[in-house]
């Protein structure tokens, strides 16, 4: 049978989440999470998934870039090394008509890294190994040649990154033992919604801590009495030794950044995420040097380049890789390694639909085989939607269970699919239209 | 009859301008220039017409993103003041769903530009003045209302930018006077396309000289033997007073663009322009100081945040805003009141389709209301594709004429709409499939 990729099938999946206020933040007041989906199959009949993590309307953008991205892969051989995960990458990546759309940024990006992730989906579940791990059984010279240094060669080299790789080399069994023994640690954002009442806000708080997470997250923003209030009723609800993040979602200008986190700072917030706008570089390292507060980005920073120079700037204390924004594993795989030379820890950022499925694996990688630790590091976890996907992510005494199925965790179920579908699925009527939710 | 926006009419217009080289660069080898084209109309019979520029592959997907945005236009009042137009631009970059494919950045913030300088065409021609007279007619406490400062106010306060809007005041009408009288200083790019033989490119550089340009400029970044013989072949062609900019569209990393420009060095090029990635605020900073020749970026910075960085981070000479890259009209105010805060002149983008059109309000606003000024200043030019506008940019003498019909200049003709529609128009089978060009 043919092992070409032969279908190549994209869904606009949307789920109506803005209905209970999950999700809700001070830039997000009612997402409807939602994924532009790609499933590919080959002849051979083994199938790729991948998708971009959207809130609602735009999805079905989203889903067109994705089409346009097409004739790179139907006709192509179901990709298996190295080799041909960092020529896809690269493909899609280089094709100059489709570059000046960004150029590496918003809607055509995300749309590559959907193909770029379905693609290790599929080479992952072909190889009988869960991305992770598929990952971290290749040499440091197969995952150099999976990243683009365009753009990064003064900051990190070929060189350098390959001697990233081969110091963390030694330890690497070892650490994927005590992955699969221990997990992952863990923190949750599933209390501090900002729709969320006080009531909620504390319940879910000390259910979280109970659950055995060490860190929980707040978001913050709309209203600094309101946020002094509730980090003081979370404070009080978890006690001094859990920690708890805040997050902003870009809500703030610098000055106003500095201001807040100050009246926030005696309640010890672990750090504060997205502060301000995720191209602001400079401005990220004036808050990071305003108050005193730890700084946190990068779910939203369009590329390697962003995040090479918040390193750089020393504008951060956390990088937050996101595993659908940028332009799938290959990228992240640069960005995890800028991170390691700078020795900032990771802290992947997930919720939405799928985002914890996949970035997981990324974490996992980089702590077997990139980074070598896991001192200081925490994946985000959110309680939502996980029910839609075949191997969704575990959670055991606060910390991601190891994935032992092959693939990259992210295959969301037929029926959900189906169910979700836009325009036809039956879930998609309860979705208020573009013209209602508009001005 | 009703002053309420009726129509919302989206054209996928491609050129297929691979065929001659035009427009050939060290990035983009091949692009077929195009537009995914507005058209609104009023009940009562006006018309605003915006686009966005691609090269290709991909033109359906910005056309998807401009139609995604039709709610927020149909059943609007036809703009007319300020405080419209300042509305509008805000319900478009502020819809949360759909700043997520971005923020702010990529297609769907191009979309928002082509909606907004729609309406500003709309506008400007229902007051029966040229864009950059309608604009320069408003108060400053209009021009400041338009900015949306968010991200901006750690550089550029609204008290900021009035103040430079009231510096300027006095001046304006004779300083529109002078420009109505001599135009504003343009420099060409058509002798310098990198798909162009020698002979090609000396020939059409004497010829700018001899038409009257003060400044031509060659593409770069290929092979760096074949810029020294080009640029030594055009400083000769063109003699010793004669301005050449050289152009590497975001061909190189850091140490590759100094020691580039290094060899180039010795034929004293006035700027080079897009050394490295667009996003790269602290590359170019460090391109800047790593080799003599001055620096030039924009066309592809994503927002106003990054522009911002670029003059904070002292990473440019010129700042090269484009008129349909970012948020339209009131974005590029915000551009044009941080380069004069730190007084760096302000050298468009242009080109492409209508382009050139669409900018020289912008430039001619900037000397009358702005900066004030016109001196280092120059507008590019490329003599393509105007036949298919009504009101073409007119060069005289090495200058631009300043529009004097009403409106902003980019109204295609109701024949080339047609003719170069996709998929349908006959000029549309003259391009080459994304299935026979990709991989």
């Amino acid at each position: 049978m043919s092992q070409t990729v032969t279908e190549f099938e994209v869904h606009d999946i949307r789920f109506p989440t803005s209905q209970q206020l999950d999700g809700s933040d001070a830039m997000n007041p009612d997402p409807d999470y939602s994924a532009a989906y790609l499933v590919l199959r080959t002849g051979d009949g083994s199938e790729g998934h991948g998708f971009c993590f959207t809130i609602g309307r735009g999805n079905d953008i989203v889903a067109a870039a994705i089409e346009a991205l097409r004739p790179y892969v139907v006709g192509r051989p179901a990709p298996t090394r190295a080799a041909d995960l960092a020529a896809l990458h690269h493909d899609l990546t280089h094709d100059s008509q489709l570059r000046w759309l960004g150029p590496e940024k918003g809607v055509i990006h995300m749309a590559a890294g959907a193909v770029v992730n379905a693609a290790w989906d599929m080479a992952a579940t072909r190889a009988g190994r869960p991305v992770w791990e598929f990952l971290a059984s290749m040499t440091p010279e197969e995952l150099v040649s999976l990243v683009d240094f365009r753009y990064l060669t003064d900051v990190l080299t070929r060189q350098e990154a390959l001697a990233i790789l081969r110091a963390a080399e030694p330890g690497r069994a070892g650490r994927a033992a005590l992955l699969r023994e221990r997990g992952y640690p863990a923190y949750t954002t599933s209390p501090g919604w900002l729709g969320y009442s006080d009531e909620k806000l504390v319940r879910l708080a000390k259910e979280a801590v109970a659950d055995g997470f060490g860190q929980i997250k707040l978001k913050v923003g709309l209203d600094i009495e309101d946020d002094v209030r509730r980090m003081e009723l979370a404070r009080a609800a978890v006690g001094p030794s859990v920690r708890i993040a805040v997050d902003a979602n870009q809500r703030w200008d610098v000055a106003e950044a500095v201001r807040w986190m100050t009246a926030l700072a005696p309640y010890e917030p672990h750090w504060i995420e997205e502060p301000t706008s995720p191209d602001d570089v400079l401005g990220h390292a004036a808050v990071r040097a305003g108050q005193p507060v730890k700084v946190a980005t990068g779910e939203h920073a369009a590329n390697r380049v962003v995040f090479k120079q918040l390193l750089q700037a020393r504008a951060v204390d956390f990088v937050q890789i996101d595993a659908a924004r940028v332009a799938g594993v290959n990228e992240n795989i640069a960005i995890l390694l800028l991170a390691a030379k700078y020795g900032v820890p990771v802290c992947p950022h997930a919720g939405g639909v799928g985002l914890c499925e996949l970035v997981q694996h990324l974490a996992m990688f980089d702590f077997v085989a990139v980074s070598g630790s896991w001192e200081d590091r925490v994946i985000e976890y959110v309680d939502h939607l996980h029910e839609h996907f075949a191997d969704p992510a575990v959670i055991v005494d606060g910390r991601y269970a190891a994935p032992r199925a092959p693939g990259f965790s992210a295959r969301m179920l037929p029926g959900s699919i189906a169910a979700h579908s836009c325009p036809d699925g039956p879930a998609r009527q309860a979705r208020p239209t573009a013209e209602e939710a508009g001005s």
